[in-house]
């Protein structure tokens, strides 16, 4: 395999892309490691090229491109480094793929480590994307581990974006805004799972746009805030024609842990249906005590109730 | 009975406050008519006092009066009215009482007419309170009817309050702003239901602390938005502290009514337990089918559901 990045980049590519140290990436692939590239290869279908005018690169998926992967893992492996990339996927007319975007950032040091990746997605007629995004800190140095992830999407007639986010520890700061732009019959499902902890901070944007004829949206974040973290989910979907749209907030509160929840729903169409929900709360006592009637420690069981809850 | 107001506001009387002709008002009153007082009464246990640093009314309620309402009407009669009035309530130690705060605003003319009520309720330890605010505008001038009511609250130890407010027809615009912030075991209710119409444009906000231990909150709002309409909804709930909060907000749009709704839960306490919920979308086809088969017509059945809903 033609790549070149170091053992800390290798421990995280594993958890956050699902790398194989004997068989590698099964599919095209950039590897970004410390603003730099570390491994590169596009195949028949999808090809990957840097960008001219700025960091990052051009990732292309021909039509009709069916069953195939790309993968696009960044990872910052030190103290002191700002890392920002702007990478922007055009899929193709009745493509369908999976997208792996997984970041990882490790810190021994004392400066902030960051990673800053602005995605745009454009989705053709018909195409449908599988955006896999999983997010890890590592590393014991006082310094900041950040991502910010900005992930804007253009939807075009009859396509579908699904995009499952998971980020379980270790990132100190993260704001994460995504916007979508809806045509007709087009849909976007997010699944979004965050566990904080320590003295993390962790800020959640969506803003969806409903404009095309029977369009939909449907988010669903869960999340757990433990320690003396805080998050905040703040999300705006707008229905302009005929659609349907839906979000929900469930958080789990532990500890000192704190949770904001701002869903806003705007109907500007007679024909937009919108639904929201959010409930925040700690786990119910009648939960922990059933498991512990299992024979499960307390701490047990709110493990196993957490575990499940962000699977 | 010792009131002196124009037919226009005893017209509006009886729509916003059940004002009886013959036998007036069954309580302690003041009736505020243009911005002058138009009759008052107080009662052994309801004492109504004018301010001595501005426009308003003070109500004293005696500790541990029970059973007893207070009315405190507010109207405007004609165009080129800015109404500014300030009334606080101060409800003692384990009274039970009713509080009728009705406000119409009649305008012929090509002024705007305006109400604004700046309301504080202080109920004081184990109090309960229910507060009723119906507003309507009438008249056929060109002028804008406005009333932007500000109610402002402090529950002391296990008070309890209850706020029911309702604007059917005719207000132009309108900005509602409540507030609260509860001692430990106090509770505040609010069930709001507001209907607009034509270019008519009301915006909501709910702002709440759940400060006490086992406080909570309750609050449902239905509307319904019709002709070229504009509604907001905005509410915020602070859970901090061992408590419960709940705001909903269900909306039914009709032509080319807009619904805009954002519920903010801010849970900064591991036993706050918040939830909310928003629906917003037309009348199901199904429901007006149904009732069309019962022999009603299409423009019947939609006013019985919305009739049910506002109920």
């Amino acid at each position: 395999m033609d790549v070149n990045f170091n053992g800390t980049t290798a421990e995280m590519l594993k958890i956050i892309s699902d790398y194989d140290e004997v068989t590698g990436f099964n599919g095209a692939y950039n590897i970004r490691e410390d603003s730099k590239c570390a491994g590169r290869r596009s195949s028949e279908n999808i090809t990957i090229e840097s960008k001219e005018d700025k960091p990052g690169i051009n990732i292309r998926v021909k039509p009709f491109t069916v069953g195939e992967t790309v993968f696009i893992p960044a990872c910052v492996t030190h103290s002191d480094v700002d890392d920002l990339v702007y990478n922007d996927f055009y899929i193709g007319e009745g493509a369908d793929v999976v997208v792996v975007a997984g970041c990882g950032v490790h810190n021994d040091g004392e400066e902030q480590a960051r990673h800053n990746g602005i995605h745009r997605f454009f989705l053709e007629k018909g195409a449908r994307v599988l955006y896999k995004e999983k997010h890890i800190g590592t590393g014991k140095g006082t310094g900041l581990r950040k991502i910010d992830p900005v992930t804007d999407c253009v939807l075009d007639e009859d396509s579908y974006l699904e995009m499952d986010t998971i980020q379980l520890r270790g990132v100190d700061r993260t704001t994460r805004s995504t916007s979508a732009v809806l045509g007709k019959g087009a849909k976007i499902v997010v699944r979004e799972r965050i566990m904080t902890d320590g003295d993390e901070e962790a800020v959640t944007k969506f803003h969806v746009e409903l404009n095309g004829e029977d369009s939909g949206a449907d988010l669903v974040s869960r999340s757990v805030a433990r320690g003396n973290s805080h998050q905040a989910f703040y999300s705006v979907v707008e229905g302009n024609n005929r659609c349907t749209g839906h979000s929900a907030c469930d958080a789990i509160l532990a500890d000192n842990g704190k949770v904001d929840a701002q869903p806003a729903l705007n109907a500007a169409n007679v024909d937009a249906a919108l639904i929201h929900e959010a409930a925040i709360g700690k786990i119910a006592g009648e939960q922990i005590l059933k498991l512990c009637s299992l024979g499960l420690t307390r701490e047990e069981a709110e493990e196993k109730i957490i575990e499940g809850f962000l699977k």
